[in-house]
């Protein structure tokens, strides 16, 4: 018998390596936070030893889901102004509250938060961009996640950095503190085409070249973007950072719901990656992002929530749901296969793992990756009869259902119990955030004219 | 003090009466089945001496939710066949599992476990279009739930019925037997324009104006059912049910996701009622039904699930959200503000009523109303914090946050436990029917080719 620290033995394992393959009655091996094995249940008890036994009689387990766009700590603006687009949704509410509030506390929080929303919903990774990153980083280190902290730029200042210039000083000495840890990757994140000029995003090519980083920018998340660059420079935002030598394998397009036929062909020369948030998309009334017909062309595209303040959750079951609903409308024709279960799985998985440049540590359950791990409980009402657990998680499971999640083979989720992180003291935080910032929150309309 | 027989004291309740307001702290007494009163809890305390007192701290309380276009007996199908458009999924793989296996045992199984399905989430009223509605019409009765129970008509030939006359001779006995049942209603039901000839058509025209009964049918579901009838006959499906007659307030028009403006207008001048089902749209790449250009003209828009085989469930929580996600892409020009949170709220709960011929009985929260209502519990991480207990409904509760539903004040569901319907003997069933229909259930793509 071999030694091993946990066994998970599941109904159903759906290892999202190749195409997509439900494995019954399977256990997956895990020692030293890895993957040892993924083997039939009744092989593994004859073969491993393990100190923890998990048995996930009605559940199938899967990769651990990667949210690879979201600005975490903005859980704490969770939906504090909803149906209205992006520009004033961020001018008259957004930004104004994060100039009034912003702080290293207001991070820390927020990031818990939205941490221990996304544990809750079977996610172990996230890509965020925000302030504060070192703020994020200690975090993610604290509650044993797994992430991406954006050394975020932008041209105008905020308390945590006054010009383009100091935000990657103070990004890069976050990278310098941070590099090496084994569960946290330090990204570029400058904000948009619209907030940040020429000089700085120079600055970033050359840094991301030479450290081999990622860069996490948003990009055409509308047609008023677009049109306003096209109006003002004569150059659609993709062919300006095109011109500035960004689109790269190491370039993360954020939204993308504005793109030609020549921009979709040139994002897959380029080996540019697609991070795709449908909800923000829908909700903010931005446009759809063309999927499957870039996915066609050969571009990863991985999925992601955005921040809870324009979505309003970071629930990633049920943005696999939103992307494949809305995916099959996306493309030139309606199209009922286009987004399907099984590539709605993979965009928020092993896609996520391919744009972070970290699909040889997770987004997969194969011998040898970290064990990041979820489990869904199929036995509900709510999933009966099921067919296919692939089509049951996608089209029909709530995030409710996720009974337990491991990053890098730990715990943190236990039976629906956050194991690293206090979900009484988080609710409480959460209420003193409300009290200080509902005077800020939009009143819908019929509301604000009848009372 | 008066006695009722339940008090039911919230931390909110939004009667949806009116223009949308959240009332803090209020209290509904029952009595009889029906609303006696809406009131301050405090002052509730001092007047009410109930039977029952229910006390929901951290919930907001709403009318129960109106279903207003399902198959209920087909959850038997949820999800047997996915990523592929409406006229294959029907004729390879959804008519051919009904031609094997439809009987009066499938539809009684297949309506309760919907019923199930629908109570945990708050729905206490649902449209139900399928086959043997007297079956339905037991099991809605048995359960407690209220329904309009559709006497189908169809021109070909089923277990139920032999051709369109004896569909609604069986559909007219059915209404005969159940006329003045407190929670049903009977409702004509022909099937769609491509199923249905003139001939019964005309007839249940007649019929419906003699005896002020809706008339629930799929119309323009499609581009193709629309260029298809084109290319056969010169006349557009609408215009065709136009010339028939049918279009009139009686009338309840499904999916309706190819619209000119012409049609739009009509409708708002003949007083049809719109049935949108936006995740089969979706799922089913059917197209977007134009809502708030309907509502902006007039038109009373009510909301559905449609069934479990094209959606994949009966959740009324996360249509609301697609419905407001993609309303906002679905006119002319791209509106973050269109449907709205409360406007998809209404939608779901007094549109329904309204559709059905039901508001003097239900679809909100006011005195001499049916209480028929459900209770959502907003204490958790994922919606916290809460600015807006209506958007935290639409964009970020799920179903599971569902505690309570009440129907004509019986409560349905109490405390996450069904009263009426026995869970674990639905899931024996549903495994049962599992078993029996898994051989005809369609691979996933992937799959297919690579094993």
């Amino acid at each position: 018998m071999t030694p091993i620290d946990t066994l998970i033995l599941a109904r159903r394992v759906v290892p999202v390596a190749g195409p997509t393959r439900v494995l019954e009655d399977h256990a997956v091996a895990v020692r030293h936070g890895h993957i040892e094995a993924v083997l039939p249940a009744a092989e593994a008890r004859e073969r491993f030893e393990a100190v923890e036994v998990v048995e996930l009689d009605d559940h199938v387990l899967l990769p651990g889901f990667i949210n690879a766009h979201t600005h975490a700590a903005m859980n704490l603006m969770r939906g504090i102004a909803n149906d209205m687009p992006l520009m004033p949704w961020l001018t008259e509410h957004i930004w104004p509250i994060e100039s009034a509030f912003m702080s290293p506390g207001f991070v820390a929080e927020g990031t818990d938060l939205a941490m221990a929303e996304m544990l809750r919903s079977g996610t172990t990774c996230f890509n965020d961009m925000y302030f504060f990153p070192d703020v994020v980083a200690e975090r993610v280190d604290a509650a044993g996640m797994r992430a991406a902290v954006g050394m975020i730029v932008i041209d105008f200042p905020t308390v945590w950095a006054a010009n383009a210039a100091e935000y990657l000083d103070k990004g890069l000495a976050v990278r310098d503190a941070w590099r090496g840890h084994e569960r946290i990757t330090p990204v570029f994140a400058p904000h948009a085409p619209y907030t940040v000029s020429d000089e700085p995003l120079e600055k970033i090519r050359t840094y991301a070249d030479e450290m081999d980083l990622r860069v996490h920018m948003h990009v055409h998340e509308t047609a008023f973007e677009v049109n306003d660059a096209l109006e003002k420079t004569g150059e659609r935002p993709l062919a300006r950072l095109d011109r500035l030598g960004l689109l790269t394998p190491n370039f993360l397009a954020v939204h993308m719901t504005q793109l030609t036929d020549d921009e979709i062909d040139h994002c897959a020369r380029t080996g540019v990656h697609v991070l795709h948030s449908p909800e923000s998309n829908l909700k903010l009334a931005s446009g759809l992002c063309p999927v499957q017909r870039l996915i066609d062309a050969g571009v990863n595209v991985a999925l992601g929530t955005d921040g809870a303040a324009s979505n309003n959750d970071l629930d990633m079951i049920g943005e696999m749901r939103t992307a494949a609903f809305s995916g099959k409308l996306a493309g030139a024709q309606p199209d009922a296969a286009a987004v399907s279960a099984d590539t709605a799985l993979e965009m928020a998985t092993l896609g996520g793992a391919r744009a972070l440049g970290l699909d040889e540590i997770t987004g997969s359950i194969e011998p040898g990756k970290a064990a990041d791990l979820c489990a869904v409980d199929l036995s509900a009402i709510e999933t009966a009869p099921m067919f296919d657990p692939v089509a049951a998680v996608v089209y029909n499971a709530s995030r409710e259902r996720v009974t337990d999640t491991w990053v890098a083979g730990r715990r943190l989720l236990a039976d629906r119990r956050l194991t690293t992180l206090d979900e009484a003291q988080l609710l409480d935080t959460a209420a003193r955030w409300r009290d200080t910032l509902a005077g800020h929150a939009r009143q819908p309309a019929a509301r604000r004219s009848s009372e």
